[in-house]
């Protein structure tokens, strides 16, 4: 048994997220249906997180196990030629046994698009979330500074979360204007489900004066969704790195 | 009779082209059905040009005549609030009652993008021709030189066309490097139906050494489609401009 590790980058603007679903089709049930094409047998395939309906990834890693070895090169062109145009296979090698797209993942990094702008524009509202008042980058960065460090994150989930561990360790969180567009930079070594989302939201309530950077703590010790901020739509956020 | 001109912007992958159409939703009706419901009544909607099914425009021009007189802002504020994100209302403004979308027009520029990589990434190639080998840029703008100019375009346009006047006059048209994208700038006093993706899989043929920027001018006199090169896809092509 050869257990192989693949890096994949898609616009999930057509999927109902990674993980295989009864209704609708996900990243994984096509790359499990291409694989099946490609070697005739049909593995399970890991991935390193689920991420939610309509989230894209830059790079988004994901484990499988099959029988005979295939030259890693022949899976990234293999797969890359019967996959749809939204997901391409950047990278194939093979990892140890023990290896986990998920469980070895020491953490992950995403970023968030907000196109800060009044000018509507199909082309980069695809991809991000469009707010035309102008937001305060300053606050925001307030606020992301009390994100960092470790913390009992269970405000910023969305109920229905099945982890009992809600604690997390944010290394880096911050935001920076790159032309019309504002990026929520955040790294963690894991992520709480809509978890980014939230901060996402609760920064630009932050931004708008709804919510206070000091308030921060305060969400954190409640430890009650609905003391944060809304949920930032899932277009705007990509899963940037997966760290090992 | 107030004759309103607006410009809008569009990703076209959804749509069946501009024009309405038996089957298929086109821009045309969607922008109607949203003026409808802006305004109660249904005015036609003439554009600036037909664009083919999945090409985008980042300014396409169109008129439509109302009785009432709204501020030229609520146009823009209100069809923005009803379109679908993916069409978007850049401007409004009065225009007089003789102006025509299509025939005032003294030309257009069109933009075709090529991704030029060998590296498989959905965000880059939703929007472009994705070919892997490397691309002659020289030998693409020594035969986009040829293209300047008052030329009959007959060979650079699909059989099926309705116009029996087939000479254009090209006042711009070279390509250019842009990291990894390579742009085809294109600008006329009119285009015929895919003449700009025409020109695009030419300049990929001259580039691949199958056609000589030398043949040009045969290809020009022959009148014959297939002399050309092949139909660039649709999904690379942007209409840039509209020159009044």
């Amino acid at each position: 048994m050869k257990r192989m590790l693949l890096t994949i980058s898609y616009d999930g603007s057509a999927y109902h997220g990674w993980q295989v679903q009864p209704n609708g089709i996900t990243v994984q049930s096509v790359l499990q249906d291409s694989l099946e094409k490609l070697i005739g047998t049909r593995p399970g395939v890991t991935g390193c997180s689920r991420t939610d309906a309509g989230v894209h990834a830059l790079e988004f890693c994901c484990h499988f196990d099959c029988e005979d070895f295939l030259p890693e090169i022949t899976f990234v062109k293999g797969l890359n030629s019967v996959l749809p145009k939204d997901i391409a296979v950047k990278d194939c090698r093979r990892v140890a046994n023990d290896f986990h797209a998920r469980y070895s993942s020491k953490g992950k990094q995403y970023v968030y698009r907000i196109y800060n702008s009044a000018v509507r524009d199909p082309f980069k509202s695809r991809y991000a979330w469009q707010i035309e008042r102008e937001l305060d980058i300053d606050r925001m960065n307030e606020f992301c500074a009390k994100i960092c460090g470790t913390h009992d994150f269970a405000a910023f989930s969305a109920s229905g979360r099945t982890v009992s561990d809600t604690v997390r360790t944010v290394s880096e969180c911050f935001v920076k204007k790159d032309e019309d567009f504002i990026l929520l930079k955040i790294t963690a070594d894991g992520f709480l489900y809509n978890m980014v989302r939230i901060i996402t939201g609760t920064a630009v309530g932050v931004s708008d004066g709804k919510i206070s950077p000091s308030d921060t703590d305060y969400i954190f010790a409640s430890g009650d969704r609905s003391a944060a901020g809304i949920t930032a739509p899932p277009n705007g956020l990509f899963l940037n790195k997966v760290l090992y």
